[in-house]
């Protein structure tokens, strides 16, 4: 099984778990509206990936951790979306939970698939006690308080706000907890694969910022200019859209340089590459290079 | 130290355990806001007494127990105020989250609080790893899908509610995780004690109707009548409140025969007893009976 289709089964086995005929049936919808389709699952991919250069001999517990991760990444985005945060209307060009459901149901949502991550964790973890601690704290330190995503979430309600520790809280911290928990299920040290999740995930935030200000609306799946419009830290808006796009691409490449010495650092490589063409098309990159060397005055106005 | 002092510094120690110069610090004060001073803590009180009764031998672990379900509490309070649920203003005499800190910081806050309840779980648990996964397993089955507390306040979302579905998931399954939890930490079997957890949690949830309905809002420390305002199914307005109080009186003595034999039984009986009369004092019972046998066609007419 490729390993889009191993973590949509995982996905759709964990939903399938809390199937009950005493389960309020509005609420399981919802959560399933959350997390399917989906978009490109790039943490548990990443976790997937890291489990098995480490030599992965848990699969279900792999397959939990990857689960547990890219459930705790849909709650975020169905809470980010409500109308108290970005109050989106679509998200990866379908109705947003609370447009389809309601908010109240949007906010449960996200709760329930907070859960519904350590359900996953408990349930394979009971065969594997050794390593279920660990793997539980690194799935927390990537989700709550003090540098997980909520709490980056969070300083966008505070007054000053440091734009590397929000975006290391908000976006790295699950990326980190993606590479650390597919060491930690396949019984290896994690310390050796943060980086490549500390790289990879402040390159998916400036990606993400990048974009916000670059493409329309129904290339993104979703509002464009919400940064801008929310008065949000940006790294296109503190360094310039050619500014950004450097600082990304040495990011991509700091992540492939990060990877350990391992059998599969080629698998790993190429992960890393096509998930920076899918983010930033090198020929996206280019374009924008030559339009604004030929006009340099406007290389700090965003498109 | 008494179980009360126990449980709030067990609360103040896990707080303090995410400070840290990175944390945001609006939410880190909204959540200890959602935490301090609380209420009666009976779920972790009922967790300390239910490890205790098993010849607790991992105090950590108790406590880590008794904190995750306070947590998982205080953060379904939070989240149940927000205006898309109850619009509450008070809470406990105090500002509500959201009141005090704004949405969004109320909707995270609440995230915070279950991810918390996890890291207490995984830093305890990594001395006790055999305890670990079935501790987890039980306070999510209280919390999550399909029958814990996010199911039940989903059932408020759904046209078609069984009275009893809706309480048993809103408030008894958590009940249920404090006994079983407490009984686990100490490395019992939890099956003895579900029936204390569910006698209990259903009893709460009727004296909770009973109350709403009786009692004004200077002394429940939120506002009256909210189940009646929101439409919401309720034992009082099932039942009339001279059955709901027969009913809440029935449970509690269930609750009491159901304490396995052991040398804390007493003890057991004494909390509940305790907590039964400051749920419905006994004085109120035998008022409201005397009121309504002397005007007995207005019987089911709620005060």
């Amino acid at each position: 099984m490729d390993m889009m289709s191993r973590i949509q089964h995982a996905l759709d086995q964990q939903l399938g778990r809390a199937r009950s005929p005493s389960a309020p049936p509005r609420l399981m919808a919802a959560m399933r509206h959350a997390v399917f389709p989906g978009g490109a699952r790039i943490r548990p991919q990443l976790c997937l990936a890291v489990a098995r250069a480490c030599g992965e001999d848990a699969p279900a517990l792999t397959d939990a951790a990857a689960v547990a991760i890219e459930l705790l990444h849909c709650a975020s985005l169905v809470h980010d979306d409500m109308p108290c945060f970005d109050d989106a209307d679509t998200r990866r060009g379908q109705p947003t939970v609370h447009k389809l459901y309601g908010e109240p149901l949007a906010l449960l949502t996200g709760d329930g698939l907070i859960v519904m991550a350590y359900q996953a964790l408990a349930h394979a973890g009971a065969a594997h006690p050794l390593r279920l601690a660990g793997l539980i704290q690194t799935v927390c330190d990537g989700t709550g308080a003090p540098d997980g995503i909520v709490a980056g979430q969070a300083w966008e309600c505070e007054n000053r706000v440091d734009l590397g520790q929000y975006q290391r809280a908000k976006t790295g911290a699950l990326f980190v907890a993606s590479t650390c928990a597919g060491a930690q299920a396949a019984g290896a040290d994690p310390q050796g694969w943060r980086a490549l999740g500390e790289c990879l995930g402040e390159a998916y935030q400036v990606a993400d910022d990048i974009r916000d200000v670059m493409l329309q609306a129904d290339q993104l799946g979703k509002p464009a200019g919400q940064d801008a419009h929310h008065g949000r830290p940006s790294a296109a808006a503190n360094l310039g859209l050619l500014g950004a796009i450097d600082h990304f691409r040495g990011l991509m490449q700091a992540a492939i340089d990060s990877v350990p010495e391992c059998p599969s650092r080629g698998a790993m490589r190429q992960l890393v590459l096509h998930e920076s063409e899918r983010l930033i098309p090198q020929s996206t990159c280019d374009r924008i290079e030559r339009e604004r060397r030929a006009a340099p005055a406007a290389s700090h106005v965003v498109a």
